[in-house]
């Protein structure tokens, strides 16, 4: 597959601008092993859906952590935790998001999901909710 | 179970407020059939989740609306489509979360969920996204 | 596939005690399709499960329900709503096992089932829960 | 959230029955992180559901082994093996209840189920099943 | 979002010999409706995906039916089992994917299935299988 | 339940071709704490279905890796990497199932796949793909 320079650049930019450095990294990872599944990741996941205009990057994390959350998706839960967190999303709607999930998909999947939320929370010193 | 009539009034107020009449008659054929079940669906899906302070209606409802989505609880999106609508989110906000849950459930559920989209802004007369 | 001829007869048997004459319907369509799957269903699924003892019907089918809700399988719902009624679980129980359910993969699945344990409960003329 | 004491005790009094300090300790951890996740858990979960009268400790294990199975919720599958267990059901009924779940949601699923109740046998000193 | 134009033809090749006018009466309504979302399916699921070299469209099907099952989406399998027929998957190879689905994801699954199979056979005139 | 001494030999046999010694020592776990469980899972998973003529090795690794990345079952991936890789699926054949599968099943557990095909060629010595 030909990559699309300009919609992976996008990508890079929103990922640095979402998570920083931690983000370019998983993704480098990727990039090493195969790039053309990299290139997906990054150009579609983040260049093109990410950077589209109608939702905000705070609304997306929003639908992304319930997303993670409604399937069982935990491994990438912590990675956008910390994204919603550094676009804006406070403890509290963190915190509430998992607690309406509750009611949506089950106690078992809220449960998973805010001991990662704990977790996240006690890297980043986050001690007020 | 002892009904806690607070919480299912609440609950009853945040339908009417989110669905108007529709809802109420979803929620009347459970009562009909075994109170209890509508009790628990109205007390504490809309009485207690819905009501909560930290996320406003909008933002539950792209909550809902991906939570559906992205564990292909198809028979409950229309009902939360329409309350989508009625809260404030607007068609393209709609149709563009579909879009991002393409990236995170695959497309097979984002084409279930666009028809579901596409069938309930015909019935409400919506033409421009 | 060689057919076992003895697991075979015991899952017709299970099937005819469980459901009567609309189950053996349901397999015979696929019996006239493609014998190898109506073997499998009814020697693996019936001849060999359902029949061995550490567990009576009435809790192989708490176990079927539970799990056909939980994974959202609707289409074999009704089946084994009326399967387990004619086990001997109570409507109250059946219910109640919606409810529970609730609580463990949330309210959008309890409610496409409960719509099906009413639609279910009409047909048979179960008015009393 | 104001908290409804009477239920939420009455949760407590349920996990205490089913799990003892163990299950406690679980709790408390979401209890200091957040209150009312705690409360919604213990009151809504246990307090409610649980001590409904219609099903009795027995059947809402078998509900609930079988829920946590098919949805792959295995993070909570320990906790409710020990609590299973507790309220009766004997190790021959849980391991036919996951072998009752492989025709239900294949094999892989019940595979990881039954590592499970291995790990949990092992550390309850289960030698006989 | 600006389309791809070359990814975009290639993947309306790619449905034209996959399932001809059918597949583009559907892609069609979804690009009367919001071309984005047309846009998305068409360049990235077929114009990208499908297209890709390493797997032909044969292993793609395979690939793409036993999602489908798997994950439960079945309003994409008909259009899918078209396109497997299509691209010269025998039918015997499709049913014994699904049985194989079987012991994957568990028998109701797979007896949703099997129901579609049997439809489309039946609308395409295989008696053979 | 009574043994299928032929069924479970060939399963025996199959499973020896896929993945040797560590393959075997799998069931043998399960043997010993419940030979019922080893029984089902060797004689029919693997007796029957993977030794069924219209679909050979190679198609039934594609359905079964397909399966586990779409229903999440990420447990017994890397078992059936292994296997696949043994019965002649070619790395990059792997790595573009996952990609296909992100198409089909959205990003999150395409991601997880991923690492465990980079783990699973890391063990193995795959540089090339």
């Amino acid at each position: 597959m030909s990559r699309n320079p300009e919609k992976y650049n996008k990508g890079i930019d929103v990922l640095n601008e979402m998570v920083g450095a931690p983000g370019l990294q998983a993704i480098d990872v990727f990039q090493k092993f195969y790039p053309d599944f990299a290139d997906f990741l990054v150009s579609f996941g983040f260049g093109e859906i990410y950077s589209r205009e109608a939702l905000d990057y705070k609304q997306r994390e929003t639908i992304t952590l319930t997303s993670l959350i409604s399937q069982g998706a935990f491994d990438q839960l912590g990675f956008h935790l910390n994204a919603a967190l550094n676009v804006g999303m406070s403890p509290k709607e963190i915190v509430e998001l998992v607690i309406h999930c509750a009611a949506y998909v089950g106690f078992p999947k809220a449960c998973s999901a805010m001991a990662q939320v704990m977790a996240v929370f006690e890297q980043r010193g986050i001690t007020e909710i």
